[in-house]
């Protein structure tokens, strides 16, 4: 039979990043390509001590159909983490638990668009999101991103052009794919561009935890006094993103809506691990074993940097983040789809600029480097071959 | 601040269920409103060991992203299963795990319907899909349940007069509301309108391992010869609901659509629960641990029919299920909506029949019983009740 699909998705083929991951079986390969936190992330003693607390203690509860909204204790251990750590609580707002934080953005996306309307974005920005939104059929329109977060002017022209903008997607720390954090003064631009053209914002924040060098900058949602910011993050570079356990925050009568929404889309998330995530924190809290991972992480990327530094070419420019997984090269005059082929083919991968592009086609000279899964060895190496493959 | 919703979601409101699922938190009231399983068909001792089990050996697999297709082995015993219990596979045929059966239902409107498309139903059906359907903006056209499945004129009226039908969705075996089952030759001959309109199926079968009486009847999937029906299915109902693990079979071009939007969805269902599914089938097998949950059901179900036989007015009519989780009552002249009003504040919950149609608005004469969770004392107690509320 020939199928027709519809005009959401007719389009969509399978994101480049996961067809890079499938070249991964080949374990010869060095993988500069993930966006996998590290498996020494994963507190798996601790998780294997509650899980089986739960099965002897509460196991009805956790196997059981449970409410949409997510586990009433997690819920206040979220909305107390976001006001404690990101200053973030308002009477209005709710908290949904969603199935890790793609469920958030996509249902975001589909409560609030209707086919055609515009999403502005960051450009690059998190593939993800981006092949969310095209799943509705939306306009994508993304702003140039500088140092310090988008441009301004460019943003605020988008705003003035398109019709029907329903909502800025930003990611202002340690940017995917970028690492680039959002100045606090952009931060504000951004919000007053926003309230100035009637829009909303989504803030998607889930590498927030993992500052590792440089000052804390407040998040938007906590700049938000009247409900124009819905935000957005997970446990998955916390705890375990196996577990596919996150959380959207913002007014009420949004969020009332994503559960109407996520009751249709898969009732609710698994509520095994929604328990686990709240003794977890009733138990052990999370500031220590976020500091371990900070540690780990700043040592990673510390380590590609010094290399970076040591072995690449002058020309070739890159991001030097303070939190996050990713860090972002930019090259002379390369188009980077060209290098990422001849790269694998040295056996080191990596994401080329093009994937993160809102408009698709779009050529970049610039890729994607992880630095939270590759051993100390493989940072050594595969930084060593990308410096000799981009001397060429 | 004011906020506008997408065209999709505007007029969507909490399920009836849903509201009436709160109203349980009250202890007095005996429930036969659930659709959940009963549970004691957890079988907690033994996911507890497996889950041990993972933490132990595979834990890193466990807790980090995994594929959006699903686990391998699982897929492939599911695959398994369904041959050998339900004569279903083709070469062209896909398997996907998805977070419960829900997302299956889902996402499969999503990725075939526009706006304004046709979906063709029974009257009445089950709720989360008409509201997924609904969430897309698609058009609902039910189609009368008789005892032995749809009704083939209306069903022939339906696809006749209906531009852009993309699929008739159908639960033939033990059908949520109703508990009816279709019948072989209606099944036959819904398939066969199918191909004449050229048209898919959707055949939605969460039930279809519980049958305590009567004849296995074949699945629809088992007869499809060209790739014209889509499977949809879910452990929810045989091992654990909380978990979230459910899958969709079809033709390979479908599914891989589905990866696709699932991917951007929520990347991937719950990976560990996915592993101890896997596990548990390994080491148990799934037999033995359903023909307990059979026993168990058609012991309650028995129950239930045979206190309506003695205490039921006469000329209330109800169905006889060989299987699943549902029977439908039908009175000769009273609205179900209020006949629920008074259930509720006679501390017995039903869902009314209302809730389960195509077309909202509409009034009914029936409403459904649930005998999987409550006990016997409550099915005893509680069917007394509805008897002296329904004499009055």
């Amino acid at each position: 039979m020939n199928y027709t699909f519809s005009d959401k998705v007719k389009d969509m083929r399978p994101s480049a990043i996961r067809e890079i991951f499938k070249s991964l079986s080949d374990p010869t390969v060095i993988s500069f390509a993930a966006g996998n936190p590290s498996a020494l992330s994963f507190p798996v003693e601790k998780m294997k001590n509650i899980s089986e607390e739960i099965f002897l203690l509460r196991s009805t509860e956790a196997l059981q159909y449970s409410v949409t909204e997510g586990y009433t204790p997690l819920r206040k251990q979220i909305n107390d983490r976001l006001k404690e750590r990101f200053s973030i609580g308002n009477d209005y707002n709710e908290t949904i638990i969603t199935t890790g934080g793609q469920q958030g953005i996509d249902l975001t996306a589909k409560v609030l668009c209707n086919e055609g309307d515009t999403i502005i974005c960051e450009n690059p920005s998190f593939i993800g999101a981006l092949n969310a939104f095209r799943s509705y059929n939306t306009n994508l329109v993304g702003v140039e991103l500088e140092d310090d977060g988008m441009n301004l002017v460019k943003l605020e022209a988008a705003l003035k052009t398109n019709k029907n903008v329903r909502f800025i997607y930003i990611i202002p720390t340690f940017q995917n794919p970028s690492g680039i954090t959002t100045s606090l003064e952009k931060r504000k631009a951004v919000l007053a561009l926003a309230k100035r053209y009637d829009t909303l914002i989504l803030e998607d924040n889930p590498y927030g935890e993992l500052r590792y060098a440089g000052e804390e900058i407040p998040t938007m949602k906590s700049m938000d006094t009247e409900g124009r910011v819905i935000y957005c993050s997970s446990f998955s570079k916390i705890l375990s993103a196996g577990m596919r356990v996150g959380f959207l925050c913002g007014h009420k009568d949004i969020i009332q809506k994503v559960v109407v929404a996520k009751q249709v889309n898969d009732v609710h998330t698994n509520i095994f691990f929604q328990m686990l995530a709240s003794r977890f924190i009733d138990i052990y809290g999370l500031d220590e074993h976020i500091a371990s991972i900070k540690e780990l992480y700043k040592q990673k990327c510390g380590l590609m940097l010094s290399q970076m530094d040591e072995k690449f070419n002058k020309k070739i420019k890159y991001t030097r983040p303070e939190g996050g997984l990713f860090l972002w090269v930019t090259m002379p005059n390369v188009d980077a789809d060209e290098l990422a082929k001849v790269a694998i083919a040295n056996k080191v991968a990596v994401v080329p600029g093009s994937t993160f592009c809102p408009v698709q086609g779009e050529k970049s000279r610039s890729f994607r480097l992880n630095y939270s899964t590759p051993t100390n060895e493989q940072i050594i190496d595969g930084i060593d071959k990308l410096a000799k493959i981009m001397v060429e």
